[in-house]
């Protein structure tokens, strides 16, 4: 459009934004139809969803390998020049126009609509925890990842070139030592634990609790935390998820179990956190390249550090107690020493989101050995219900009784995440060396005792949430933190906590 | 793409139907996150809603104008030659071609986000009843309505090219002398039931029903006539609207009176009607130009048709009669003649949903007016709210106490619906005439009095929902009943039960 008279001309960055803007939008088209077919779409709905999906993302990829985009992207670098946030939009529209680039649009348009179709044949069999149920869903998945994985990686490792899409920068290498630290000290924490003989009640935190009692508690658990509901909502799904589409528009999923509060509370407590990273971005930065969170790794340490690192301590309960004791009577006599021990359990069981701190970690693990040697070892999808058994006696020393609680209980892989699971660790991690670090400048303990959890909240919005995708995961937190990232923090913690609660200090 | 060894080459309607269905996806796309709008969405969504609305609509825009689709349909009219069927797919898919390709793209855009903030701020309007908070975004909306009118027409009336859309083949000609011999007749009626002075009593269907209650006597009244819930959902809205992504995915929403079974019960029927047009449409034709509705006219006949000529209808409640003595037991002593003639009142009033069958019309004839003046009398939109009371006073003797009972009350400008609301009139024709025809066929009474609501929903998935846009409305009207549409039918009924029920007979 030429500039009529009395209309200055465009900026090249604003000529970026107008067509990022297109690209962001169809992202969160793609992210409303998603959800809804997690949380509102009719069953018969599946197979038109799926073709709506592929079409977005065929379009989706239309438009991030338009050479109009590519010559937009060359004049606003070039208007950048030495402006750091100018030449950062420029830098993360690049990333993501260079890996949509090497994907060819049929391969595009296939893997979404073999994710949607994926999604509905695992949950069958889930449900029937039958693997051959899925078996040709994640033959095709695979297949499909790796041709993906070729064209990103080039000479390089395909594993590699997943792991960076979720998290950018991270590769198996620099994984690997990292897990294998957390396997020697996580290990040796479950040797002293098992050697206790003895292990904290469960009680406390068992018994009655109504969904609608449970969804009231820890919606004010959320409220006090900041989540802005005029900006999201909460729906049950069989799986808790957050997802946005807009920094006003942040919507977070929970389910309960009915005999036990941990799930739903835990739960939205994670979402909720995930949330408040979401609803942190900058308004200016909406609809821009740098408008988004930077990687699901530090995403994974916003909703962790809510979660376990608030959540279970016991600060919180100090505060929360009443709060509990009003949604359930039935546990007026339940104190704080009572819950803490049981919110700190070492247990190892078969299911990750059902892990505890000390174990969890060791189902990220399992799922790194299994992707790794799927995607650079040469195992095949047949191999895998065994191998998961297998890697699951080894690590956490059980066996599953069967696939639902093996090899299908995860997600991930209908809807076409791979290299995903490890940015969870990595989650955990910087949740821990965000902690110390909010700990060294905030009066924490005081603040979450008292359910004044805004310092904390402005402290992350104010490090993490407000930069976008400004500064990589690893600068954000040097610069919050005055160190690199360690799994240090995190392992010293869960140590000291989990020998408390078993007292075996 | 070209055809490998032992591959067929596709043929030009293949080729036709892999571009329409990327157009079909995008329309499905953008109801999703319409309906989505509506029923889920926090109220901060708004403004990225608006742009991820608008941004769609650019893309359905640029695919219909894409010559690529242009080069298909001439590729498939030759392949056709004299198949009906192949000829008709051509010619639906033509029409909206033609209509896209004469509205320039950023008009198309414009109009997208104008509708999805017009909304926004008549909900606000509404609420307020101040219709000056509404006012700047419908002199907005109907400017470019006025554009997109005039690229449409041509030479041609703008308001023709409006009624057109909903519609196709509808004129203001043709609609003139129908509202005249509506306005005469429903006029003549009016003032017999004024000269009885008296009126039936409508406690049989007041007093307090519970929220949870009306719902499931709804739902059972919608489930027997075949609404089909794995393809579809019930949602609680302002505004009760049914809206389709598939003939899998029908949604319907619903809103209620606690004091007032009918606002939900016929509300529902309503919808119910129009969701089993589009969950009757033929699986083969889906993603192809046939695959829709024919016009929002024989729509509105489908929905009318189950509200009032079932609904309302004597013999529906010798069947629905135990059904709602049991979700309403207060009610235990009400009776078929007790409840029959509140169904068939004759009082003007100003709101046109909760207008009865004898005064509807003269409802929608009061917009036609409005809107004739519009767009083609020279009448701006700062004298909407006058020229609205003034025409009330003269159709219906009533004059709205303020804006939000007057000009104010509908979504449709706000929503960029202009010269949609004859087809409410049309749809009542059609009804009657439509089910004067299956009363011929099927033993129509027998069978609604003993809740068996298959035949006739299946006459309907054969004279009318299984043939798509395969005939106009007026043909598949000739085909069904054998005569041309008339308001004969109509006026005859609604006479005869509204004088029944008055004793005026």
């Amino acid at each position: 459009m030429t500039p009529g008279i009395g209309e200055r001309a465009q900026t090249a960055q604003e000529g970026l934004f107008e067509l990022w803007g297109e690209v962001v939008d169809l992202g969160s088209a793609m992210a409303v139809l998603q959800w809804d077919q997690e949380t509102q779409m009719p069953t018969k709905g599946q197979e038109s969803r799926g073709k709506q999906l592929a079409t977005l993302a065929g379009i989706h990829h239309a438009k991030m390998t338009d050479p109009a985009l590519a010559d937009a992207l060359d004049a606003a670098a070039e208007e950048a020049g030495d402006d750091p946030d100018a030449a950062a939009q420029v830098r993360e529209a690049r990333r993501s126009v260079d890996r949509a680039s090497k994907v060819p649009a049929a391969l595009a348009k296939a893997l979404a609509e073999a994710e949607s179709n994926g999604l509905a044949s695992w949950q069958e069999a889930r449900a029937a925890s039958d693997f051959s149920l899925f078996r040709d869903s994640l033959v095709e998945l695979v297949a499909l990842q790796k041709e993906r994985a070729g064209h990103l990686a080039g000479d390089g490792s395909p594993y590699d070139a997943l792991l960076d899409i979720h998290e950018p920068g991270t590769t198996e290498a620099q994984l690997a030592p990292v897990f294998a630290q957390l396997k020697e000290g996580l290990g040796a924490l479950l040797d002293r634990v098992r050697g206790s003989g003895s292990a904290p009640s469960e009680a406390p935190v068992q018994g009655d609790f109504p969904e609608q009692s449970q969804l009231a508690f820890s919606r004010e658990i959320v409220d006090a935390m900041g989540y802005d509901i005029d900006a999201g909502r909460i729906d049950l799904a069989t799986h808790p998820f957050c997802t946005g589409f807009s920094n006003r528009d942040v919507r977070i999923t929970w389910r309960f179990q009915k005999d036990d509060l941990r799930p739903a509370l835990f739960g939205l407590m994670h979402e909720a956190g995930h949330a408040l990273y979401e609803q942190g971005l900058a308004d200016a930065d909406q609809r821009t390249p740098l408008g988004t969170a930077v990687g699901l790794g530090m995403h994974e340490s916003q909703s962790r550090l809510w979660e376990n690192l608030v959540g279970r301590s016991r600060e919180f309960w100090e505060w929360a107690l009443p709060v509990f004791h009003r949604h359930f009577p039935d546990k007026a006599g339940v104190g704080v020493d009572d819950i803490w021990p049981a919110l700190h359990l070492a247990r190892p069981g078969f299911i990750r989101v059902e892990a505890d701190e000390a174990t969890y970690d060791l189902h990220v693990l399992l799922r790194f050995e299994v992707e790794r040697k799927l995607f650079s070892g040469g195992v095949e999808v047949d191999e895998l219900p065994d191998l998961w058994d297998a890697t699951s006696e080894e690590l956490l020393g059980v066996r599953p009784p069967d696939p639902a609680k093996g090899v299908l209980q995860d997600i991930h892989w209908a809807m076409g995440a791979y290299g995903y699971f490890p940015t969870y660790t990595l989650g955990n991690l910087v949740a821990s060396q965000l902690w110390e670090a909010a700990a060294g400048e905030l009066d924490l303990s005081a603040q979450v005792a008292a359910g004044e959890f805004a310092p904390l909240r402005e402290w992350l919005r104010d490090k993490v949430h407000r930069h976008g995708s400004r500064f990589s995961t690893s600068e954000l937190v040097e610069r919050a933190t005055g160190k690199p990232l360690s799994p240090g923090p995190f392992l010293a913690r869960v140590t000291s906590v989990t020998e408390a609660a078993y007292g075996v200090a």
